[in-house]
């Protein structure tokens, strides 16, 4: 009847340590170790960090990878990317001016640095014979333009081609509309990937979304993942409208205002149904599924007559910069009905109110620990890729061809 | 004349070192280590955390004990309190909407949990053949309505019945009127019930109170503290309505418009002093001291009219939960009349601008070190009970009986 | 071409090993190890804290040196500084009342302290015998008023002498107006003393100053420090208004609307070119250079007219207590109209403009590492000073004269 609160404690320890072996299988991410590594983004590789005509010739801060970065351009209009932190004292460098083309000079002490190599090219305040010239410098980032976005790679090695990276569709384009949308959001990017590619939470989370308001999304499904080339694929075996789960009960999306999607009207598209005239250039890339997701957290969605892309740009580990694009493969005309329809309410509809509700569960995602089910199997393929071999070419690159020289100093001697 | 800063700070080390030693005694709580562990709260307790009218069917996401919880109704109004995270992926289930009666869906991928039982009864996105339906749950607590209010049961034993931890004239009291107030507020739940069974403080704190505003404080008095059953009583030895400090001066809470109060005029109650007419169910219980406490934070003032009780209920190492009631033993009429004196100015003058000092100087304490004096026994007896045999009963309750079914899962396997 | 991520990520921590090392210098503050242990302040020095007419006898909060003090008169007038925290239960004292001349009561328990001794007087609520009386005490602080000011000394030893400390012109200066302000800023309180005395970034960051819009500075100069008594002096050797960067181009300060300084129209103050008319008790002191500086974070500033003195006081590790003042000799009709100068714009173009942008730096700076370049002579040598023996008399000052009798006790017995 009576007894001691240090036996509750030591009983209640003993149910709990039970309890956390029994579920020790998904209580931490011990089985993808290079996964957790990633927590604040994976060097190596480019990354769209903001609209190109967003940035002039003064610096504009960028946190990518935990680090602090500034991009600006130089009197001939070339990008450039440089840590933003002055050897000398830490101060940020992008508060400071550019005195003289393609260079940037820090506020507290005048420290000025080559825009191209990183260099201390002069220091105001130490004359012209300053021994800190030629030897300090600041790391510079090999950054692109391209489809309007500047592009920046975190890696120190000498980069691969951005080419090996982008969607393969978007290396030679036919002509295109493109509509985006930039946001830096709280979460970590690898949360970002995973509800992108997840199968599970489409059908459900979703189903209130205003984007769907008016078609049924099915109650649920089976997949298999495919792998080709860079990208996983997400094919679905078999489709439910609806469920009857033992003890529970009935459930099924289906309303008397929502529309079921017709099947197989069209050219099939990956598994997407297709529909009556898909666009051709898409047609043309036989996608084998719908979804689709690769390195470095990208994800494709393929609709017959446009293509959606999400890249989960990490910012540091508790940030992610969402870089949602929709591109059309239309001129002429058409490109500016596009236009009219992504700035009047698809912008809103989709890249905001859809995208939001992704944005809310990954803010409230609190794992590990985690316990998968069987449409996780998305999530598990992707986690594994971090462990496999690299399928994008890296240092071996064509040596002939670097697209930037890589200085590896940041607030020391030079080698 | 000339010494090294290093000799300085040797010298000030040492004089720190001297002086530390000579405090040692109420440096740490180390005399008090199962109250040192308590910092976030006692398990095995029930704990009242919402009225009851306040909890319908949707959840309510309630912190207790440093856990997230919710709690709501099932179809035949039982209340259920559950852990507030869903083990597929860390969300909290409270974000979610009661599909089937007696269930509760994740809002991420419709993970649907028994609130009975914890255990996943459906999973929309996965289909009727879910393996998961049966191999993953959340934690239940037990919970129980009374007095108006929501009881949940922090233990993962079988929990003794609320009636084991009731204030004894609570379990069948007869007609009565109830007026409260719950406030979560800053500050460890441990200075909440120190302060409120503290001896010292109310004199001297309290004496700008309103409540007080027409009544002179005693300066000091000479206490012990007699332990009745779960109770520790207050109990007044001698008291002094005004002292003359030796080389300080005099002091006294006496003013030309304050009154003091009579002794004896009535039944003595404990040794608040008593009235003209008691109430005869407060009078028919003796408590031998106008002021006591229990476990697990429940201090309890008698009045001769009326009893007061404040819960302090830990919402984590930081936080307290202030639930602060008053019952009147009566019916009828009387009832009325009380509540239109609590709601009229009782309610804000008592449960607000007195405990509002309380909370005021709990939010300010900063211990250990703590230096006690002889008012502080009411305090050490109070730290003891947290080494001492546990007065409730346990796990040995009736079998037979027990209050609801204990699960140990949360995020894992089933056994 | 292909590779694993792992190896990608070995070669990546190679080269910043290698980076590191050949940045070594610099990267931390081994080379300092007195001047990275003075992070939350220096004891064994006074600190202005507070204008003396702010100070009567309520008790004014004060935060130097990581320690929560307060300060207040007693009844003649005597200033008195003791440890903010009651050893009953950590309460601070300065939120209590003074009941009687030359004591505070904690609002608590009215714990009573003797303003002179830090001794607990009485206790309120514990009657006229209680043991705790001259069982316990808090800390004093010495405290004096000195030019308007109120001083506090942090050691626990007997305080040197505030004249040992003052700048030595302020001991018995003549006839005199005193402008000033003091402002609590972000930062660490050695980045404002390192940047006040900086010598580059005068002539750099502060050249958008509204102080000297109309001013050219030079461009660059080559300077040496000269030590003398307790005092840094910067002296400057070579000055140059522009200089043409090899490879970069041109820069200067001088513009149209800028006048430059005219060289030795009058006797030479230090390096600062003197006018027509120095003051002539600054003239008679006859300083080596413009700026000095002196421990524990004390600037001078000496101009033909008046001396600037900022003093650098510790809050915490975070925060700077910002006390600028500008000093006049000259008594009369001057008095008057320097007050008339420094209200009227001085006082907030100079202590408000001129130092915010010095406040602006601080709080950007991010060090170590850091990398220091020639003018950095300044600050390394200022840095040497902490491990340098000390210049001012400590214990051994005339026993006969302590300022104030010391406690070590704080929350403990007394000896």
């Amino acid at each position: 009847m009576v007894k001691k609160m240090t036996e509750n404690a030591a009983r209640d320890a003993d149910k709990e340590k039970l309890s956390r072996r029994k579920m020790a299988l998904g209580r931490n991410w011990d089985a993808w170790p290079d996964y957790e590594a990633a927590e604040a983004g994976l060097h190596d590789y480019w990354y769209p960090v903001l609209w190109g005509r967003k940035v002039k010739k003064k610096p504009v801060a960028v946190r990518l990878c935990g680090k602090n970065l500034f991009v600006m351009r130089d009197q001939d209009g070339n990008i450039r990317a440089l840590h933003d932190r002055c050897p000398h004292r830490g101060v940020k460098i992008s508060l400071g001016k550019q005195w003289w083309p393609g260079t940037i000079s820090c506020p507290y002490h005048g420290w000025t640095f080559d825009l191209k190599t990183g260099d201390v090219a002069a220091v105001i305040t130490d004359g012209p014979d300053s021994r800190i010239c030629g030897n300090a410098a600041v790391q510079t980032y090999p950054a692109r333009e391209r489809h309007g976005l500047i592009w920046i790679y975190m890696g120190l090695g000498k980069p691969h081609a951005l080419e090996d990276q982008l969607p393969e569709e978007l290396i030679n384009p036919p002509k295109y509309a493109l509509g985006g949308r930039i946001e830096d959001r709280s979460g970590n990017w690898r949360f970002y990937a995973e509800n992108g590619f997840d199968e599970g939470h489409a059908k459900y989370l979703h189903r209130t979304s205003i984007w769907r308001i008016f078609k049924v999304m099915p109650t649920w499904n089976k997949i298999h993942i495919k792998k080709q080339g860079r990208w996983l694929y997400r094919v679905e075996d078999e489709r439910y409208w609806e469920a009857e789960f033992p003890g529970v009960g009935k459930w099924t999306n289906k309303r008397w205002w929502k529309i079921m999607p017709k099947h197989k009207q069209g050219k099939f598209l990956g598994n997407t149904g297709g529909a009556k005239r898909n666009n051709p250039y898409i047609e043309s890339r036989n996608f084998p599924g719908f979804a689709s997701l690769s390195m470095p957290g990208v994800l494709r969605i393929v609709y017959p007559s446009f293509i959606h892309y999400e890249f989960y740009v990490p910012i540091d580990a508790n940030h992610t910069k969402y870089v949602g694009l929709m591109f059309q493969f239309k001129g002429g005309l058409s490109k500016w009905l596009f236009y009219l329809w992504y700035l009047g309410g698809i912008r809103w509809m989709f890249h905001g109110n859809f995208s939001g509700q992704d944005h809310w569960m990954v803010a409230e995602t609190n794992a590990p620990p985690e316990r998968l089910y069987r449409p996780d199997v998305s999530l598990m393929e992707w986690r594994k890729l971090f462990s496999q071999p690299h399928p994008i070419r890296g240092d071996e690159l064509d040596d002939d061809n670097p697209e930037q020289p890589v200085r590896v100093l940041s607030g020391g001697e030079k080698p």
